[in-house]
């Protein structure tokens, strides 16, 4: 993973966003992510790249006992601590790769849009296994195969500058993908759908569900939203220890 | 479905392709398929769509008690009979919507490449379950939501003519899609990896194995092999009731 989330001017751009400024509710993802939350009243969470905070304030909301925020980047921790806190929410500066996983301690892990900038999704699959209770919910959403296999994520365009078609290619070689992301070079993982879902199984899961995120039709009057219809961007899993 | 597997003009070109002339050891996707098929010594099978009956001969290979293939072609069930002949196999001309699914009657239940011909594949799934016996496998390939989403089911060419990219558009509205096959128009259903997934799900089975089939190392060398390595062209499943 990359420490983008940690330069000022990334994160200033980062700040300007929707989902950033106005949480959950902007994002487009969220009417299907929200119905894939387990009851969490009494649970323990813990949510791998926590951002600005938005999910473990939604978990600590939902009544659960403990929530345990982790991020490596210090500047979104503290951006959650300041806009996010709540008695029950422990935020931590700390990478996916390196936090220590303790056995059978969580009921649901939670994992908003992160994954993608991980390399090697098998091992952090089989710590989340490892990490969870009997019966703990893994819920996860990560850039879509379709989205990762884009050529730089982007479009092509017809002459008057509107999306043509979302050109994949070289979708069987998975790996870094340079794209630009709030005009900054980004650096990000493709993996196939294959490797997505045979990784959560071979980790000792089961999948529950499988949803492709669609924006809602009370998002459609904002300009592109009708775009999103045309190509899946976001690939919602939820899988049971 | 279409029943254009009884057109004599295109039964002649689908006679000419290789994995029609060689069977199993010419299709790009066997070397996948065939490590998803369970034990089937002294079990019942059913294949829907089964064309020349390659596969049905495989499972009676395989030792199993009793096949059933069905085609609503009666041109692929003649051919099926005449190349695919064995005491355990019963050929039958029948459509998947005509069948009659007799419940806890198979151990395993086959589709290759025939349900991206069918609008709607919760009714087939539901079926399919209800045939099967407890901890029967159903195993099916069907074209993949990219190789199905894209525009004419075709890539875009470089001004060579060679490929430059495969265009996805308008993946969230399943449904049909008229693509060239063979030289002949065909229409076929567009289904997104949500509604393949899910349907399985809703149907009651559990998902064992979701991969996308990549041509083996060894068929590299075949003209156009290489592009198959660019874009997802199917996607076969395992689940379990």
């Amino acid at each position: 993973m990359n420490n983008l989330y940690d330069d000022k001017n990334f994160f200033e751009s980062y700040a300007q966003m929707a989902r950033s400024k106005d949480g959950l509710k902007a994002a487009g993802e969220w009417h299907q992510l929200q119905l894939l939350f387990p009851p969490l009243r009494e649970k323990s969470v813990l949510d791998l790249g926590c951002g600005y905070g938005w999910h473990c304030k939604y978990a600590a909301g939902q009544g659960a006992h403990s929530v345990l925020g982790l991020d490596q980047s210090s500047r979104m921790i503290e951006e959650a601590r300041e806009r996010n806190a709540a008695f029950n929410i422990t935020y931590r500066v700390c990478g996916i790769d390196e936090y220590e996983y303790p056995e059978n301690s969580f009921d649901l892990v939670v994992s908003n849009l992160v994954l993608h900038y991980v390399a090697d999704l098998d091992p952090v699959f089989k710590k989340v296994f490892q990490t969870l209770k009997k019966d703990g919910i893994f819920l996860f959403n990560i850039e879509h195969p379709v989205f990762t296999a884009g050529i730089n994520e982007d479009w092509i365009y017809h002459k008057d500058g509107t999306p043509k078609a979302w050109p994949v290619d070289n979708y069987f070689y998975p790996g870094e993908r340079q794209t630009v992301f709030l005009g900054h070079h980004v650096s990000k993982q493709h993996h196939t759908m294959t490797q997505i879902l045979m990784g959560v199984l071979n980790a000792g899961f089961t999948l529950e569900h499988i949803k492709e995120a669609q924006p809602p039709a009370e998002m459609m009057h904002i300009p592109g939203m009708k775009d999103e219809m045309r190509r899946p961007m976001m690939l919602l899993i939820r899988a049971k220890k």
